[in-house]
């Protein structure tokens, strides 16, 4: 199934798209998809719902972010070799682990904001994890499976010189007003299958500059949230991307960063596309 | 006034303290004090109820978060000269920036449990700021102020080795399961006044570590308010620690880390006091 979230930004309304793509009203079983409805069995209520659900038309309206306001936003950083070497770092020996600010997170569509005085605005296509159940201490990444709701689609939004040359910790380059589009669905983990062969792709004004595959992740989903679960608590709605493939306007492209009135757009398989028109805060 | 926060873990009820100490119930002004309470002109409406409000007993009853779960927590690093160079760190040029995940937040004498495989777990007192409105890109640390609720203590608990000799971000020896006592109390910041007037002081098991004041910070409340109004939205209910005076574990000093069965005593003038004993995960 997928789920996602219609209407204007606050007044997002839940809905379900079945296996045919038809949109379904989801308000009869939920009012929204954050920790406390994945928490609830969400998952499985709205599958023994589905085909009860009022149909819903939702030509033309905005999308928002499938879980509106995670209550972590956890980053893994240069979790593929290909992108690792581009910026110059060797590959980790183990995960990188930063946090952006939660309210970073906006719609898949919405436009996305260069900060004032930057100069270095780029993009990451990354797999977002959402989590369903609390992952504390897990055993082994064996047990990574049973607390993950879904995936959706993150554009890890990053300011370089923020990130690398105001003072040491990446947070400040990642944690600007609109920096995390997410969605367009919350796609539950059963209709993924395996996380470790999805192709990812981003273009900026119709021009390809990313194109990788999660199966060149250093650290693979499942080992994250073991590893992340060993250092702190994840919860039901807690959002974790992943890492981004090669082809950012960082290191040793020569793509340039992005300016007012670019179009960004960004796809993964099985998980929809983003498409973001750049804006100036 | 101080505002705070009694009852057993998720069922914390709302008080207030008036100008002689004594307790009074919130319930009837508000549910919590988060966020949504402190932007909906929270403080002044406390001011207003206060002498018509009930006298609540809490003698014995366990203290929890003044702000429990707040949206961002945010910290300064290396924020003293004394802290930078106990540390081997330069004085950092600019504001050190990361974050914590806000999961981390707990009462001020709840037990504070050391992370599975740590050997290196150690205490920071900071005074931490609460927001009471929205801060973004701020014209200049005068207009701080206007956005700084009231103020509480921080312990920013923090495990040296999944900090710095696990992959490079902070973030992951910040972020464990019970790692920021905050309170007890949220006082309100005419009751504080000037903020860069303030002892902090800090023991283990009744031996002197820390003993601080906040009129040697780096960069000082206003200015780091306004520091990071530029790079992310801060809203209201957050919470940012400031940094910790000399005395931690790390560095030059020969303190030894925490263990179980430690206690640990902080407090900052006009600002209260914790306690908090050293439990194993």
């Amino acid at each position: 199934m997928r789920l996602l979230r219609v209407g204007d930004p606050g007044s997002e309304v839940p809905v379900v798209l079945d296996e045919y793509g038809r949109a379904r009203d989801l308000r009869p079983v939920t009012a929204g998809i954050g920790g406390d409805f994945l928490a609830d069995d969400g998952v499985r209520r709205v599958r023994d719902a589905l085909d009860g659900l009022p149909a819903l038309d939702i030509t033309g309206m905005r999308v928002g972010a499938p879980v509106s306001r995670p209550g972590a936003l956890v980053c893994i950083g240069l979790n593929y070799s290909d992108h690792a070497a581009e910026t110059g770092a060797r590959p980790p020996a183990e995960p990188v682990v930063f946090m952006k600010a939660t309210n970073t997170v906006v719609g898949p569509d919405d436009t996305v904001l260069i900060p004032r005085t930057s100069t270095t605005t780029d993009y990451e296509v990354e797999l977002a994890v959402v989590l369903g159940a609390t992952a504390r201490y897990l055993d082994s990444p064996d047990d990574a499976a049973a607390v993950i709701a879904g995936y959706a689609i993150s554009n890890d939004v990053s300011e370089r010189d923020f990130q690398l040359e105001r003072g040491g910790q990446w947070t400040k380059g990642k944690s600007c007003e609109t920096f995390n589009p997410l969605g367009p669905w919350l796609v539950t983990a059963d209709e993924v299958g395996d996380p470790q062969s999805l192709g990812l792709r981003l273009s900026v004004n119709g021009e390809p500059r990313q194109d990788g595959n999660t199966k060149n992740m250093l650290f693979g989903v499942h080992h994250v949230i073991w590893y992340l679960s060993q250092f702190m608590v994840l919860e039901p709605g807690d959002v974790v991307n992943t890492g981004t493939p090669a082809g950012v306007g960082l290191g040793v492209n020569d793509f340039g960063y992005l300016r007012e009135g670019d179009v960004v757009e960004l796809g993964i398989d099985r998980l929809g596309g983003q498409r973001q028109r750049i804006g100036q805060a």
